[in-house]
């Protein structure tokens, strides 16, 4: 993955009314984001922490990343792990806001 | 359900080792806890909300009391719902501190 690209795509605005990304659009824009997988029509990628501080501290800062993009996730939060998910629902599947906002996430580990 | 034994099961303490419950002491548990469930190996209910940032601050009242508890649940969250679920994995199923912990999350709302 390049840093450059990651970075790019987390400086992309979420825009209204995104339309459905072609599944191979969606791939090709998850070789940028290292262990994001594209599971029916949805984005997720599994974080693992060190116990539950780190693991709600991490969601916080999702919910923070949610809030400013307008755009918001499923999340799925256990001790040490949180599965986070992005779909578009208005759009029926998966949109570049949803690569977007992946992206501003997996920054906050780059 | 009764109010005081709602705060009566809120209150008692969460143990180590604790044992796997009868179903049917885990169903007559649940009786004071409404919305509560019991759906396989655990005790889950959906809580609803106006949106992400009052989903948020519940998230986090729950993160707050399962540390305290030492016990802590899985979390399903969405924009505007959660889902908080209770299970043992040590004693495989549903025990005390499940419901115990259950009780304290519905008195947020008490």
């Amino acid at each position: 993955m390049s840093a450059t690209a990651l970075e790019s795509l987390a400086q992309q605005a979420c825009v209204r009314d995104a339309a459905r990304l072609p599944a191979g659009e969606v791939d090709t824009l998850l070789a940028v984001l290292p262990g994001w997988q594209h599971v029916a029509d949805r984005v997720a990628k599994t974080y693992r922490f060190a116990g539950w501080h780190e693991t709600m501290a991490f969601v916080n800062a999702v919910a923070w990343i949610a809030e400013r993009a307008g755009h918001h996730p499923d999340l799925s939060v256990h001790f040490n792990r949180c599965v986070v998910s992005y779909s578009t629902h208005d759009a029926g599947g998966i949109t570049r806001n949803d690569l977007v906002c992946a992206a501003r996430v997996e920054r906050l580990f780059a």
